[in-house]
């Protein structure tokens, strides 16, 4: 049985929208944002403080791409999964780390330091320095979705959940706007899919039924 | 044929390194660090301006954590790499993308706004911020590493190479004095091994080969 402790709309994001996707049972528990702060019980669970958690049987994974491709090797070969003799195996590769590493860490700064901080621990440069970061990393991406409604081998896959939900995050804190056409359209693209429109609602749901706010927390803090 | 594009002891050590484990032939481009700034011509290469960039015939790969997943899958399956049948596959996946996006993306933090950034952009409150983050995440693998000698799988896999890179920086940049003993002791075993050194010689004989300085940018700047 697969566990999965999620925040609503953070990166735990990333391995609800892929469980919806292949339709393998799961519980969802839900945190409030931050968990480290706010559910201290948490770090019993998982001592890094961090979302996602996920456990299935004995494994224990914090990592949302590595969890989305485990569970896309593990419950969905030849559909969410790319495998090693496939053409587009290393393209796979690095979409999945690149929508972490480098899409959404910069992220993680405009959000801390715009959302999270007190007002005298704001920092409008550092703001600036990792908003610019992620305009120009993701800019690169805008040729390749002029041509093709997806990432890589022909169709969706776990590497579109990790750069989808990146694209999730900068629409929740405000850098959506500058978007490529291209980019915007495949984000469109993205968020109407079913198994998208489901993990909205599981966490909606989840959210409701065990008394957490069901607003990601960048809103809750404007 | 392999080509990877590279800064002496940057994230793109880490391909070089796996590359040296596994014994496979390539090219070594050496470029002046940051190579955005230093080597304009390189951003036809990689439009992103970052490194690694490697080329494996039609494959192009710029994470550095994906590209070593990649090579340990397509050239040491059972050795380097753990494949999805292993029961310590989702670890494997999870310890390779905690090595970039949980251990490394802090540090270079500290990297910039100490070393990397003039004197009126520097940022002390967030090098400390950072600085903690990365200490507070890496010392979850203390207990781990009082028991096994690496990170998963029974031996010494792709994983530890991410994991093995961000300590290698974390000293080139003053944070390893405080690892825990068996992280330092870990670090220690990385760095003696054979495919280690190999990629150490590598990468100094290329840069004098090629004309750039063998010293790694935070060095040379402070």
């Amino acid at each position: 049985m697969i566990t999965l402790h999620h925040c609503v709309s953070a990166r735990s994001f990333r391995p609800l929208w892929a469980l919806e996707e292949i339709g393998v049972p799961y519980e969802l528990k839900m945190l409030p944002f931050p968990p480290r702060v706010l559910a201290r019980a948490f770090m019993e669970v998982n001592p890094l403080g961090t979302i996602p958690a996920m456990e299935d049987d004995a494994l224990f994974m914090t990592e949302s791409a590595a969890i989305c491709q485990y569970l896309a090797a593990r419950y969905s070969p030849g559909v969410l999964d790319v495998a090693p003799h496939e053409a587009d195996f290393g393209r796979y590769l690095n979409f999945l780390h690149f929508g972490e590493a480098t899409l959404t860490f910069p992220q993680t700064l405009v959000l801390r330091y715009t959302h999270l901080e007190p007002p005298e621990r704001q920092q409008p440069q550092v703001v600036e320095d990792y908003a610019r970061w992620f305009h120009a990393r993701l800019r690169t991406l805008a040729p390749l979705l002029e041509t093709q409604p997806y990432l890589c081998a022909g169709r969706f896959t776990a590497a579109d959940i990790s750069v989808g939900y990146a694209l999730m995050l900068a629409e929740l804190i405000g850098l959506s706007e500058r978007f490529a056409p291209s980019i915007a359209q495949y984000w469109s693209r993205l968020r109407e899919r079913a198994g998208f429109l489901r993990a909205m609602r599981a966490q909606e749901a989840a959210a409701h039924a065990q008394n957490v706010s069901p607003v990601p927390a960048p809103r809750l803090r404007r």
